[in-house]
Order: C-alpha cells, then structure tokens, then sequence
C-alpha cells in the first residue's frame, strides 16, 4: 500500500493507493500533517511508502519521523518521470505539474495531452504524443480572484464561490460572480481552443478542487477527474519503482 | 475650464478640460494629491470647477481646501445620470462604473454599449440602445493577477506585466506571463463574444491603464480610448449642468 500526499499552496490532500486503486481520500490543514498521517496509518498499517508533491512551504524534514515506519519518497526534479522535459528552467517547475504531466504521459499514451489543474493556482501543462513536455501557463485560480478583488480594493466585499445568474451581473455580488466564474470558464475555453486549433488527437484532463464546478460549464469535452494528481502520483511514484 | 479627477484603486488620474477638448493630464499617487491639485491649479487658474469620482478610500473632504477657488462636485449615486439604472443594488454600483456608462450613453447614442475598463480590476457595463444600464461584471486587472500568484502562492516570483512569447509557456516566467495576459485577453474575447451573440448594433469601448496594451491582442474591433473615464466625467458633469 502506498500513501501520496499532494502539499498544495492551501491544503493538504492526501490517498491511500493499493496497486492502482484508492482505497480513501484525505483533505487537511497544513498545521495538521503529523496527527493525520498518524491517523492514516494506524488505519491503513499496511502502508510501506509514502510518496509526497510538495509546493508549499512543507520540506522533506517535515515527514521524517515517519522514516520507521515506511519509505520516504519525496518527489524532487532529480527523479525520472516519463516524460522528456524541454521546459527551459526545469528547476522551477512545480513538482505538482511535472507529476500531473507524468500522469497524463502514462495514463493516456501516444496523443496529445492538456492538463488543467484548477486550484489555488489554475495550471495548464501540455505534453505531445510524442511525450515531450512543452509547458504552459499559470494563473489565479477561481478563490484567488476573489479574494484578490477584495484584498486589492477599497469597497468589494469577499465572496465566497457562488454560480452567476447571468454574463451580466445586475448586482454588486452578481458583477464579480461573473466576471470570476464566467472570466474563469472563458479563459479556459479559450486555452483549450488554442491547443485544439494547434494539435489534434488531443484529450484534456481537469483536475483539482474546482474540476467539478467548472466541468458541466466549459464548452469543450473534458476528461474531468478530482483525483487525478494523486492517482498520477501513485502511478509516477510505480514508474519509479520499474525503472530506477 | 474643468479639473477632471478619477480617485482608483491605485493612483489618481486627472485632466483639464475646455469644453469637450482635454488640455493636460495628470497621473499622480493618492499622498499627493494636494500638492498637485495646488500645481494643476496655477498653471490653469481659469479651473472654475473640480469633478470627482473615487472608488479608492478617499472622500469628498479631501477636496474641501479647494472650495474657495473652485465649485466641488464629488460625484455620487444622488446624481443624474443619462441612463436608466436597473441595476438591482444601484447603491454598490461604484461611480467609476456610472461615470463610463454615462460617458458611453452621451458619446455613442441609441446603440448597445458595452463599456470595459482594465485597471486594477477589470469591469464591464453594459447599456443597451434604449439607454437602460443593465450590469455587467468585475474581475481583477493585470498587475493585480501577477500580484495575487506570488503573495498567495509559496513560490511564485512576482513578475511585471510582458507579452508573453507563446500560449505555451516554456518557463516558470512565460508560463506566469501566459497564464496572466493570454487568460486575461481570452476573457475580455470571451465576454464580448456572449454580448455579441446576444445583441446587434454594438459598439465596444475599452479603456482603463492597459486599454493600449490590450487593444491589439483582441480578436473582437474595438474601441480604445485609455482616456475614456476622464472624458466620460467631464461629459457627465456637462450633462448635470444642463439636467439640473
């Protein structure tokens, strides 16, 4: 059994992986870490590795107590993963994005894969049939918005993530409804659109926290999977364990 | 003549004008405005009036050390307005949003108007040909996304505002500079291709500090005009002149 731990800029979300299937899901706070995975493997014993993405402030000390009891394995760009990385300073892409392209790279092999992870951050990382990974964009993820519309300015109140009724917002709260959401769902669109007017034989995968929000909204077909960066953490942790 | 003053989120922008014709403008920071209101004033000592509008924290009082030269008007919902308001908290509406939409209703007649300011946030105001101000949306502007990844995000650097080289960002800057202004361009398409689909006889107006960097990256004709919130203050205090 392995358990992945996905640090991300806000949460911590954590699954327990018997071969390539979840046995459950786990979501906690950062100041929190010890006592959950304690908690974890009281439950599951059987856990013999522990596999971490990291981009927020948490370090590999910070899972050493653990080392008794299981195999560290703390993702860094020094380990191989199945893709041939062409981006330009790859020491400063995000262990997150190099995992979820690992991910697509073994799950949907020989075409040209777009992931979108909507969380904190929304991330777009593309790799070709050919399993090259090219890069690709990073923006504010949809609280982001909001809380920036707040933070930045001396009279919008902060919102919490609600649908809009309408493109036209006829209210305080529906104008940044919509230009949150709706702004949103058009840039990704318009991301997608871009890709597919370039490459064909194409999937695009969506994940992260607000996958399921933003899936029944975008007007392209999309692969959506909430769990997609921890099942591709498993998955790139077995691709280590077969070719290290 | 007319001293102009648009109070932000961020700087004050301000202009004279001699009926429709603007003479100087001015771009200065919130702790001097005294001083160069004080500037602007002698060198066009024929300023009989001062409008303001402020959606930044500061008020009305500010202006009062002016009184004696100049007729003070700090524009406010009492005001009139050229356009019917049916928006449904007319009370939040910030008066920079009414300004445009009065700017637009006055300059571009029995057409529906859709206004975009990119400043620090980015708003839409839509008016439609028989002169009703119906919403429209808020999000945030260019710094304010390059902003928000760096201080919400761990590692992040904080980047300033460059065209991107490609929609595939081969690098933690070009996918940072991707992700901000393609994102953000592809919204803007994205809102104005809903309004088109909905409505005919439409004229788009776009302005705001990053109206000259945007109006070429747009796939949609518009019209840029970075001066069109002083214009539009200087229409609207004509305008409540002639109604009052």
């Amino acid at each position: 059994m392995v358990l992945t731990v996905d640090v991300g800029n806000t949460r911590i979300k954590a699954a327990v992986f018997e071969g390539s299937k979840v046995l459950e899901n786990f979501v906690f706070e950062k100041n929190e870490l010890e006592k959950k995975i304690e908690k974890i493997l009281k439950k599951f014993s059987n856990c013999s590795d522990l596999v971490v993405a990291s981009v927020g402030n948490i370090e590999k000390q910070s899972f050493l107590a653990f080392e008794k009891e299981l195999n560290i394995h703390f993702l860094t760009h020094e380990d191989i993963f199945p893709f041939i990385n062409k981006y330009a300073t790859p020491k400063t892409l995000g262990i997150d994005r190099m995992v979820l392209a690992a991910g697509a790279t073994l799950q949907f092999p020989k075409q040209n894969r777009l992931v979108i992870d909507a969380g904190t951050c929304i991330t777009y990382d593309f790799v070709d049939e050919n399993d090259n990974y090219l890069g690709g964009a990073i923006s504010p993820g949809l609280r982001l918005r909001y809380e920036a519309l707040h933070n930045y300015t001396a009279k919008l109140p902060l919102l919490a993530l609600e649908l809009p009724d309408s493109y036209i917002g006829n209210s305080t709260q529906q104008a940044i409804h919509s230009g949150v959401v709706n702004g949103f769902v058009y840039e990704i669109d318009g991301f997608i659109d871009e890709y597919s007017t370039n490459f064909s034989n194409f999937i695009i995968i969506l994940t992260g926290g607000d996958a399921e929000f933003l899936a029944k909204r975008l007007k392209n077909t999309i692969f959506a999977n909430s769990n997609f960066l921890l099942e591709s953490l498993n998955q790139t942790f077995q691709y280590k364990i077969d070719n290290d």
